[in-house]
């Protein structure tokens, strides 16, 4: 055979398997005629994408195995699951990987009864199918997915099939100015493969409808060099030997325009519709096989069409000639070992974050703003891990205070570069990009392939990337109960310009609300933290980097606040996860009459305030602080690993005294976690409510009173006894509010003693 | 004056009031040297986008008043909020609504001292801001808004600046290809002024960095004629004349790309660092004037430099040169009516949604699929209201079976049509594309600008517009609070294929989590409805096309379900928000044994089932089963409009009785709405954990512990005295599940007896 019939019939077999998969369960090589009991009763699947992608595998395993190329392939159109599975099981990846669905008949046939079938396999690309780094549950990620693989992967081509009904989401479109990002000396390449098949679920796509001329200025407007491809083999074999030699040669990056029919090859008409080549064969093109057998000879003619006999041999093997068009080990797309990126992971190395410690001498005396502490480890670990992390963020690293990496490294830019331009260099490790999408997207590649970073984001706009987060986590939950897949480094969020300190930008920009997102996913794969102060920020930060198979969320502010932990201390805390402190209590050794919790850093200043004044207005009350980083301990055991027993938990909050809980984020979340405490009934959350607007700091918080000042109020209100008592200390609080608002109000800022905070010891 | 002088005068106005807005407390006409207790101590705001949108400000009003022209401007780099609050000042407008900031020196100095101070103004152009329907709070929305304002408004000219930085985020890249969905004939034009000042906050853009003929190419490439523009007045002018005519000639749409400096006409160095043309420019320029007195000197020559006597007469109003520039009454961009929709918003023409009712003459006999017969009811909303009224969705309006809405109208496509394409036209009133972003983005701009919608989606996908959703929110939360802001209607989702349903795409496409999300806002703007069946969808969504200045999410499934309800039982029941399924119950005029409650169309069907099973083998046990259609009703009074008293819920849900609840969701939303109920401690509720992939239906219930089996196992459990006493039942449930289990395992599809629900009567 010359290599275009090889080609030719590695892609027959390729659609062969993806038909069986979605119709067959038994009767796989059709060795008798196709009877309606061989047909699944539930038809699951997606077709018309599916001969487009095999046919890229098939040109493609010509390139590597001809260029001894290392190439990942991601597949956009990752509800083509079928094309993936038949792409692993003929290149021999799936019966290495599950030796039950063995290289014949009896593993045919098995590979044909799992796909989509209750107990067997999902029907897209998901975490079981070797090869992938990537579902494409939801559309729009694929491209960016592909750049965060080839970063710093010299020598890897990255080849990423688009859907055109994906390439319509506003990620996907964001992401083809990724290769602005790219530095050819340190990265790979990638080679983005527009497949137009014309149609989405239910209509055609934007880019199959637009004239040539626009798409091919579209495509030269993001930077590449398009090439135009019909549904050819001559023509995609001598495109991509074009594509490979302009990528040898570097200079613009090419790309490929893939115009085929939607479910190409398959039924041209059923019913009297025609279904190749529009959107019918979106899913399912045949629909009642087992009841209809004129659908039921469709099938198999249709099946036969691709001439089985020449394709397997009589034990269901792929014959030699097809065989021989694979590449061998882990130059094969499914057994590339970036795609099970754990297997090339290596612990990052890690300073000593002590050494970045602030030194406290007392607690509450001094302020540091805790994201510049963590900026300058984070710039020792860039140092020390050169090619393997990697810092995202839109634009606001500097702007939340972590611009002590600039001292080690720039931020990635292969554009235009100015005199005046300060830290911009194609080799930067710190990727600023206007686009949450893309940094998780790039981060998300980033890790699956192996590697480690940090996602550092205003915290209301982390919003952006619910939905990506969601499916990651998915991703997460799905590969830690596959055997084969390797853990993979943790993806880590640094939240900052929260909630509080947005009183510049007002109430768009304030949004606690992600946590609530993060809870939903499974427990052994998210993890929260508030660090009150720069060194259990350190802390945390250190346990996050060196975590796997986790979504770790780190809210800390980049404004001042006091120290309060020695580092040891601080370790201690971070390791507890949740701590009385001390200094801060007057409840030594005795039952407190109040217990004053907070978690996140403003909230946990304004208890501390709140308990220096009851310490001054109310000698005689016993108030415990308790302050709470890791957010998972408030939660029993039997719903999150780090879970407290009922026992720790009553030991630090009491069961019947009233609790006052100053929070971060939404009151509720607070609730959420321990509503099956035993002093749950006497749980008083503060949080923010939904109030805020352009004003001061300590405005902010009277706002949504979780001040001070209130929260003494609260106490009063809820410790038994106090009201009629302390009612002239509660008038005293409600009219030091009326006093700070009304100098915040004529003077724009706060008052000296709200802003100055040594008064607190 | 020439009318370019007129122009500049205008824009020196704009530009000096922008600036004392940021700095200024006193002193606004500059009456005096500038001293240091004139100036704010807290420098908030966004100098740097600022004088760019003064310029076009300048320039449109000019074409407007020459031309007649409705117009509405989009400011997309809305934190530019100065620029937008001294056109509405200059215009007249502000001074109108806010009569306390009057058109003089002492209204100026209020306008001045208001601005990012306590108790004033936002910095950003939020909604107490005249003119506009966009905060930008969280950019890249603007465009989307911009089409969505545009639409089935012929004769207006939207008006929309895209800044670089928002420019590189996903929705606005996706945004551009808006155009091949408005129709020339009967919708408004948009036109994008692509303001390239070069950078964001600490970086360049990448859009000002690429070559200039990749930029012209990708804007051709989007279906635009580019105009280049420098920072020149007669460039601008000349440039919108060209614009205009092209505007007026058809064909394709022209585009306006703006270059010119960050913090144009700002200061050009500061202390030897160069500020003017640079990301230094991005927020406050001068950052110490209050302590140095240099700065401060530079600040007053900076003002100065406006020659503010050539601008205000002595009383600091507008000179008539200025005045005189500025378009009458409602031709005034800040003035627009568009821009508050609710001035603009006629009742939708409903159909009686009884008359689309499902006929049930004894519940749970026959199924619908309710979505289905809610496109009939959308097929003659639209008919009825051809110009005011558009479904929106991801490509899934057939999926979600809303597919009757075809019988009266097409999808939106102003793109090449084949032969084989069906209900394609310009004018089709349903938009489909693949981005959620844009359904969500030009709905939003639909309803601000006084028109009526409604967004069906794919339920795991909605959260691809989390923040979306956040900064509507927001706006309404806000908008509510302004007077003059007249109430929209309601931004209406269907969130259909929904968790229980997606057993064939599987793990990635199942998160009931939007929910959690929603219910964070303000309890005045949300509303959540959980119909289940086709007769109480039509109620339901009936209520919501009606309502105004909320968000209202209705989660109702496609696939068939059992009719519960008669229509006028339906309207009953979705008035009450939630109520007791006499039929299904058992318990009579008594105080019942366990409740069975549920909220979502499968969970629904599974406490039928439960409790049927019940009656049969335990018909001494007295089961209520109780239904909720309206989640928000869950809250205790205090917390909703639409909660109910303690009082009522106990009577319901009992104090002491064990509550079994079925939820659609995660399972703790329904705890978060509950805690403080007397009862809590009894709840026990099933939901959605995080469990599934491409299985059988009845596979996903059981897989997260909703099914009919383990619902009845959960009350053996819980009602006292069964556990023992039942022990036989208990195992034929956990038998029954088993078996079920392995016929799905074997035969790929669910037992005829689950699938069949005829024995349930």
């Amino acid at each position: 055979m010359d290599r275009l019939a090889k080609i030719d019939a590695y892609w027959r077999a390729a659609n062969y398997l993806s038909v069986g998969q979605i119709y067959l369960m038994d009767n796989p090589l059709l060795a008798e005629p196709l009877r309606a009991e061989h047909i699944k009763p539930r038809l699951l699947g997606h077709w018309g994408t599916t001969p487009g992608l095999n046919f890229c595998f098939a040109h493609l395993n010509r390139v590597i195995v001809e260029r001894d190329q290392d190439m990942l392939y991601v597949v956009g159109p990752g509800h083509g699951g079928p094309a993936a599975v038949a792409h692993a099981w003929l290149e021999g990846t799936y019966s290495e990987i599950y030796p039950g669905v063995s290289q014949d008949a009896a593993g045919m046939r098995r590979l044909f009864h799992q796909f989509s079938f209750p107990g067997g396999i999902p029907s897209h690309v998901a975490p079981q199918v070797p090869g992938s780094i990537h579902e494409g549950g939801e559309l729009g990620y694929a491209l960016a997915h592909a750049y965060g693989a080839a970063f710093d992967n010299p020598g890897l081509v990255v080849a990423c099939v688009i859907g055109d009904g994906e390439a319509e989401t506003g990620p996907l479109a964001a992401s083809w100015h990724s290769n602005k990002f790219l530095d050819p000396a340190r990265d790979g390449v990638v080679l983005p493969i527009l497949h137009l098949n014309g149609y989405k679920i239910a209509n055609p796509t934007v880019l199959a409808r637009i004239p040539e001329d626009e798409l091919l200025k579209l495509m030269e407007g993001y930077g590449h060099r398009p090439h135009i491809v019909g549904p050819d083999h001559e023509e995609m074999a001598s495109t991509l030997d074009i594509v490979f030699d302009e990528i040898a040669d570097g200079g613009r990056p090419p790309m490929i325009i893939l115009r085929t029919p939607k479910g190409w090859t398959g039924p041209r008409e059923v019913d009297g519709l025609p279904v190749e080549g529009t959107w019918r064969s979106h899913q399912v093109p045949l629909t009642r096989v087992r009841e209809d057998a004129g659908h039921l000879a469709m099938l198999e003619e249709w099946m036969r069409s691709y001439r089985p006999e020449e394709l397997f041999d009589g034990d269901g093997r792929p014959v030699a000639e097809i065989r021989q068009t694979v590449p061998l080990g882990e130059r094969r797309m499914s057994a590339s070992p970036h795609a099970n990126g754990g297997r090339l992971l290596r612990p990052l190395v890690l300073p000593d974050f002590r050494d970045y410690a602030v030194e406290v001498k007392s607690p509450a005396t001094q302020s540091t703003e805790p994201t510049r502490a963590l900026g300058a480890l984070l710039r020792d670990v860039i140092t020390a891990n050169p090619n393997t992390f990697r810092l995202l963020g839109p634009d606001e690293t500097a702007s939340n205070r972590l611009q002590a990496v600039f001292e080690a490294t720039d931020r990635t830019w292969n554009a235009q570069i100015l005199a005046t331009d300060e830290h911009l260099a194609p080799g930067g490790r710190v990727m600023e990009v206007l686009s949450e999408h893309l940094c998780q997207g790039w981060l998300e590649g980033y890790l699956l392939t192996g590697r480690h970073g940090l996602f550092n984001c205003y915290e209301a706009f982390i919003h952006i990337i619910d939905a990506m987060f969601n499916q990651h986590a998915k991703w997460l939950e799905t590969s830690r109960r596959i055997p084969w897949r390797r853990p993979v480094a943790s993806l880590n969020y640094l939240l900052s310009s929260h909630v509080w300190r947005q009183d510049n930008n007002g109430f768009s920009h304030q949004d606690p609300g992600f946590l609530d997102v993060v809870m939903n996913k499974k427990a052994e794969v998210v993890r929260v933290y508030l660090p009150p102060d720069a060194n259990t920020l350190l802390s945390v930060a250190d346990h996050c980097l060196r975590s796997r198979d986790y979504v770790n969320v780190i809210v800390a502010g980049k404004q001042p606040v006091l120290d309060l932990f020695t580092v040891n201390e601080a370790i201690t805390h971070c390791t507890r996860g949740l701590g009385i402190v001390e200094w801060a209590s007057n409840d030594t050794g005795t039952e407190p009459d109040v217990v004053l919790a907070c978690a996140g850093d403003v909230p946990t200043l304004e208890v501390l305030a709140a308990a220096s004044i009851l310490r001054d207005h109310l000698p005689e009350l016993k108030v415990r602080v308790v302050n709470v980083v890791d957010l998972m301990r408030l939660q029993p055991p039997s719903e999150h690993p780090h879970g407290m027993t009922d026992t720790a938990y009553d030991a630090i909050f009491t069961t019947d005294k009233p609790v006052i809980f100053n929070f971060h984020g939404y009151p509720s979340l607070i609730h959420r976690l321990t509503y099956r405490r035993h002093g749950h009934a006497h749980l008083h959350v503060r949080g923010y409510k939904e109030e805020g607007t352009t004003t001061t700091p300590f405005d902010m918080t009277m706002l949504n009173d979780i001040d001070r000042y209130h929260l003494v109020i609260d106490v009063i209100d809820r410790v038994p006894g106090l009201r009629v008592k302390q009612a002239q200390l509660r008038l005293r609080m409600d009219d030091a509010r009326r006093r700070a608002r009304a100098h915040t109000r004529e003077h724009g800022e706060d008052t000296p003693e709200i802003r100055d905070w040594t008064w607190l010891h």
